[in-house]
């Protein structure tokens, strides 16, 4: 990791440090596979790239080689599957989620659900304390009419982690097909994909797995159901001959068939080495120290934060949360510019009034964790963060 | 550019080479921007880059600020525009294009019109010759029920360039939109897309604009059409207000509504250098050189190769052709190899029997061009072809 002893970074669950690995990496795809190999790269190199990392994946998320695959952002590999999921359920016209979904994935099922009509709809429960998610409500609401279940397996702003084995199976119970977004749990909590039935996953690669900016989502499509899912944009690589230019369309097999367009390279060249240090730590490590990590920190926050207004607005029980805590204040926003400004911490603000702290086992440390508490406590206390405006940029 | 004296790199047209400031570029994005900066690099670089790149795009294909934005794959911008561009038109059953077209475009037309079903269809009109465009033919195939045109503006395998004005006008008389892929003409080949009246285009970067290997997609939207069209697959990227989280979706205005998830930022970095190069040497310029080189070709290919069995597959008008030409031939496949692994000359290779030269302005030579030739004779005179296997591998 690039190194600076003075940061305490905590929001690799936003975006994830660069691995030092991944510098010599890309310089290398930039200027030898592009610069000087040219084309010749697309048959050494990278048209077998993101299948190589769907396989680091694979052993990642606990599914097969082939089952998962590297592909656009993870909007467009969400739209794609629930589309996919519809169509392979088109007498039912209901979409199940929650409102602690991340509202980006409630868009393109709504979005979805609008494209193809006929009645289709997305119910979205709501969570009765906006921390926890509602299971026996969304248990309720699923039944014969029910597509899909789709939710995200940790919630984007409480951190609550679903039982993905439990709700996958009552799904299956009532005919439905399930989704998980599993972008907040992938390299930091531990995934039987296949073991758990799961049908149908998305996620993204640059939190916890340290793929860098917006690097390319993925997806796993379960082989049981793969062949009889069809791809709505169909596209050159996933084609079952890409290069023979074939003016009719024949999808490839397993997870490739949901492959559209060329891969962006230079990006999905920087993911290889953040996978290889999960792979290297073991998800199941990781899921240990993150939750030392997030035990710590709450005890923290209740004996030294508590007493200036701070809540927690995270599961209080580390089984069902993931790796962020977020924390509530009246002052959020401007507190979490003093922290970025006069304090070295950099966590992230969530409207209206959240506070999150995410803690990537990696590379954060039960040192770090103690420091930002005392330091938020200190700024807090002296009332640094009120020197700071209320006005919010676009981008926070 | 990186330099090798003694290739001659003739694919430019499939991926455009590495300028040499794009290196520092890159390694500032990896090094300082995600490594040092980390999320403050949203903020301060990440968020405006898609507008900047889009901008500058704008620039180049004679369009608004604010109407071009990068995104995506060109497949699945493809895929975005014809489902709005039909749910526009949705009493109109008909996509009309060309057996001409990129596969992969067919494949998304194709896929659009399943999607939304109601007996819509595609019509393939047929080139007569599998060199120039059928004008006349899709001209004729207009009628009441055609909801969108759709073609590449110069095509993939033999370079016919289409008059865009003409074919648009011709669509918009009998009340289609008209949606353009210029992948194989932005940069080479001036645009007036705004000028032209043009409701949709799609293009990639990473052929003539030299952005790298699977570089984004970006995509034009008409001002006067953009407020009316929904996209498909709504993201954060597209909301009004992205940060805010919002549970309900607000399309931002413009083009900008067409952002999905999150861009693939190295990849993205990759591009400014490449565009800067286009707008500082202007496209009139590049157009001139390019139908010198094309010329230059064509009457060396006549009186060199021809006695060899080689035929011309491009147009043999220079303003109804783009900056690529295939030369046809029965042995095709090994003479492709011959000439990379023994003369040192890339060009590539299309099925069945094409052999397609790619002059990119910016940095090939007249010189090259007789050199090429020269050694392309001089092989299959000798027979080295002849070596090389008729095996195909899976990428050419």
């Amino acid at each position: 990791m690039v190194d600076d002893p003075d940061l305490i970074y905590l929001d690799g669950n936003s975006l994830g440090r660069l691995p030092a690995a991944t510098v010599a990496r890309l310089e290398r795809a930039v200027v030898r596979e592009w610069g000087a190999d040219l084309i010749a790269s697309w048959e050494d190199r990278w048209w077998l790239l993101a299948e190589e990392v769907g396989d680091q994946l694979a052993g990642i998320v606990g599914a097969d080689s082939g089952s998962v695959i590297v592909a656009d952002s993870t909007s467009v590999v969400l739209f794609k599957l629930v589309i996919a999921a519809l169509q392979a359920r088109p007498i039912r016209r209901t979409i199940v989620t929650d409102d602690l979904n991340f509202p980006t994935d409630n868009y393109a099922l709504q979005g979805a659900a609008d494209l193809l009509g006929g009645g289709r709809q997305v119910v979205r429960i709501p969570s009765e304390d906006g921390i926890h998610g509602p299971i026996g409500a969304i248990e309720a609401a699923l039944g014969e009419d029910t597509a899909l279940l789709s939710l995200s397996h940790v919630t984007f702003k409480s951190g609550y982690l679903y039982d993905m084995e439990h709700l996958t199976r009552a799904a299956h119970e009532v005919g439905a097909l399930v989704l998980w977004d599993v972008s907040h749990s992938v390299g930091v909590v531990p995934l039987q994909l296949l073991a758990d039935q799961v049908d149908l996953a998305v996620g993204c690669t640059y939190k916890y797995l340290n793929g860098g900016p917006g690097a390319p989502a993925f997806l796993f499509v379960n082989p049981a159901t793969a062949a009889t899912l069809p791809n709505p944009i169909p596209g050159w690589w996933g084609h079952q001959r890409p290069f023979a230019f074939d003016p009719e369309y024949f999808p490839d097999f397993g997870a490739r068939r949901f492959l559209s367009g060329t891969m962006p390279i230079l990006s999905l060249s920087a993911l290889p080495p953040g996978l290889e240090m999960v792979n290297a730590a073991g998800v199941d490590a990781i899921r240990r120290k993150s939750r030392a990590l997030t035990e710590f920190f709450c005890e923290l926050a209740n004996t030294d934060l508590a007493p200036l207004g701070f809540t927690i607005a995270s599961p209080g029980n580390a089984d069902r949360r993931g790796s962020h805590i977020s924390l509530r204040h009246p002052d959020a926003w401007r507190i979490t510019r003093a922290m970025i400004e006069t304090a070295r911490i950099v966590p992230d603000f969530r409207e209206p009034d959240n506070i999150r702290f995410g803690f990537a086992p990696l590379y954060t440390t039960f040192r770090e964790v103690a420091t930002a508490v005392a330091r938020i406590r200190d700024l807090v206390d002296r009332g640094v963060h009120l020197e700071f405006g209320a006005a919010r940029s676009r981008v926070t």
